[in-house]
């Protein structure tokens, strides 16, 4: 591995990082707030550290596929450490393991919390707090989008048409085209629902923090029953929001483009949509049969917990740890899938499961026609077996690491569904789960080590697993063949 | 279709299930028991029907994949509603639906049961209850080591180097020649354990029907607390044959004809035993960490447990469900394994996940090497594309059916763990979940609705999935092209 060049790249991140310390900086500069020492302290560390490395000579300056996961796995690893700073420093967390896995659950857009009371805490602070997601739901668009199929790992964004990510060869200039189309996406969707949210009565404070954890698909709030106090019409915009997060930003980008087609003829998109519409239904039945008495009442809680669940976003307006088990079934099932690829959801992604669907259904016309070519296709092209065997190894790697995962948190003698669902909530990036880790509880609880394992998990889920276990296998199978 | 031949092959299976039907006959004429008439009645209604549909005149003799699943399928259906007419024409079950739930449980060598005290039935009745699993597994051993190869639906065992069963093409002759091989195999295993379990001081009608549950891996039992009751060395004994009876048949085959270096090298065995040895020492220390004070007991209990669950077999001698959680998650992971491929056992079975692992191993050194030629490999044999696909597509659709279950069953209003498990220990044919459907416990409190889809769920799990799925789905998907 070419160090040079990684910490090159890592000491550029740490510049970009301090610069966005700088509004939570200036809010407790300006609001007199004790946190301000603590941000500047983090601020200074953030920029001395990234302008060091930054500094290193290299002679060699290709990326190659190992130094393009070193760097993104260590990268999301520093800025977490010293994004933890403000938060250990100020005593909002008292413990630093708490603060990097509340800030690592900040980055991933997970939105795990370990802190039982937010609303005592400095307006500095949870907006650092918020803005993470906000910045790390930037950072795994370009990672997904443009830089994953540079390296030649992004399964499925080949099969856009026309993708705005580069498909082979001519890395850097592409990447930055990306990036941009990426930028004007994510701030236009940031600003309209800040709009939206002013409109509703909130803050611009509470709009902001909210909105960052929306088009992150975080789910930090600043208050402790979430987005429960907000209105009917706040449950909605915030809904829609979510469900826009969702989707894949090749798509936001076509939607400025006025490419219309291209949106309407995503086959992601469609199935995507159908889960969320499907899930709704079935579980306002579901709540109206047993404990709601409005059919209103209900379908806008099934709209806000079910798009709150498949984005993988984690805010909640009611307690669905009560509703009974065939709505958290759906639920629970909602936390695999996912969002879709390419945007800042997290989960095993739409296309994925798309794919398994058509996987199947081609193995069962080969039964009864086994000599006829029948190769997958997606839309109208032909997707490879190379791809197809991707998303398969995905999927299974996913499991494999959601059951030693789970495996390992039961060590806390908890019930099987809070040691299952609160795997499932972090490697999906979700945030809460059910029984211990419901919606209206947290993970403070958890020991140390579990705390730990939690964080591994929500970095894991978020850099698409084979990211760090690219990272972490025997030497043999790295080497220069 | 060609219904002629279907309904002829379906002809001569009653005339030999008629046959099977002898044993409990004589043995109730012997006992002089109420059930004499009730066994009568069922012979006659079988012979008779298989004499009908054997009479049937048929042109063309040819069996395609299509009529292949249709006999299959159907013939297991017909077989179970006839093998539970003795149940409910004694009065033994009052339920018709119940009757059917417990032969099909039977056939498929699941033991699951909605008979709340056993040890007050005939003894007629019970053995053949027992007896169904035994005629199961002989069924289940000929359909996936013979019949699905020559439907080309066998994805497994082209890999047994010289497999007795046949690869492509003259069908009758090498079927007959497989079956023949396992007949001697199960009968040879069964007389082995018979004698076994008298040293071990148990009667033989109590020895008899213990192994027709362990050689088939059914778990049906004659006592309330299942083997709970028998001494350590019975438990012994059933534990190691319960093992045996999950290895795939073509390895017991080669051990009666002293090829032994094919099932030493048999990477299939070799993971098999990996797994049981690796849950047997993790739940041994966990017990003896939490609940047991001895390290024998707990490795004793441990060992039973973990036989009993990976080769779905259903028996238990204590009640896991009160296990801690860690254990109770190993389990439930080993319930979705399950035994080899052509073994009695259900599950997705140990191959299907031996290919994952080297198929996400390969995924991870393609990262390093993505120009590099990586076919995925077993022992010295390259998998193609083609079994690779089938073997993901058969997961994916496992889990597919197992969410639609969990989802249904949830409508009972039960709580998730019970919904899940149950699902879980009816589709891997294993008998046992957790918590409502725990060892000590059984499906009699689930609704009729409830018990159709388990016992559905059963026949999917048994056959294989494709096998019924392909029959129910739509017509164009079938149609000659």
């Amino acid at each position: 591995m070419n160090y040079g060049i990684v910490a090159k790249v890592l000491g550029s991140i740490l510049i970009i990082d301090s610069v966005l310390m700088l509004p939570p900086l200036i809010m407790a500069y300006v609001l007199k707030e004790d946190s301000f020492f603590p941000f500047l302290t983090a601020v200074i560390a953030t920029l001395l550290l990234g302008f060091v490395l930054s500094r290193i000579k290299t002679t060699r300056k290709e990326i190659k596929a190992k130094e393009g996961l070193a760097i993104v796995t260590y990268g999301w690893i520093l800025v977490s450490l010293l994004g933890a700073l403000p938060f250990y420093l100020s005593g909002s967390v008292p413990s630093f393991i708490d603060a990097v896995f509340e800030t690592i659950s900040g980055f991933t857009t997970t939105g795990a919390s370990i802190i039982n009371n937010v609303e005592i805490l400095p307006r500095s602070i949870l907006f650092w707090r918020s803005f993470t997601h906000w910045i790390g739901g930037m950072g795994i668009l370009v990672f997904s989008v443009a830089l994953l199929p540079a390296l030649g790992m992004g399964s499925f964004h080949i099969f856009k048409a026309e993708s705005p990510g580069p498909v082979t060869g001519k890395v850097a200039p592409r990447i930055k085209d990306t990036a941009r189309a990426l930028y004007i996406s994510y701030i236009s969707l940031t600003l309209l629902q800040i709009i939206f949210l002013l409109f509703g009565g909130l803050s611009l404070f509470d709009a902001s923090v909210y909105t960052f954890g929306t088009v992150g698909t975080g789910g930090f709030g600043v208050y402790n029953d979430s987005v429960g106090g907000f209105s009917t019409y706040v449950h909605i915009v915030i809904s829609i929001f979510m469900i826009l997060a969702g989707v894949s930003f090749s798509l936001h980008f076509f939607l400025y483009t006025k490419r219309f087609r291209e949106i309407v003829t995503d086959n992601e998109l469609k199935m995507y949509l159908r889960f969320i519409v499907a899930s709704i239904i079935l579980i306002t039945v579901n709540l109206t049969m047993t404990q709601y008495n409005s059919l209103f009442y209900a379908a806008r809680d099934a709209l806000f917990q079910v798009s709150t669940i498949i984005t993988t976003t984690g805010y909640s307006t009611v307690d669905f740890d009560l509703w009974p088990t065939f709505s958290k079934t759906i639920l629970l099932v909602l936390m695999f899938i996912g969002g879709c690829a390419g945007s800042t959801a997290g989960g095993m992604k739409v296309i994925r499961v798309l794919m398994l669907f058509k996987l199947i259904k081609r193995e069962i016309s080969k039964i009864f026609h086994p000599r006829a070519f029948a190769p997958v296709k997606l839309g109208k092209k032909t997707v490879s077996n190379e791809v197809v065997a991707r998303i398969n190894s995905f999927m299974a790697l996913h499991v494999i690491i959601f059951i030693i995962g789970s495996l390992l948190i039961s060590l806390e003698g908890i019930d099987m569904l809070s040691a299952v669902s609160s795997v499932a909530a972090t490697l999906n990036n979700i945030g809460p789960g059910f029984e211990l880790v419901g919606p209206t509880k947290n993970y403070s609880e958890f020991s140390q080590a579990s705390k730990l394992l939690f964080s591994f998990l929500m970095l894991l889920g978020r850099l698409e697993l084979f990211t760090i276990i690219a990272l972490l296998v025997p030497h043999r199978w790295t080497k220069e063949s």
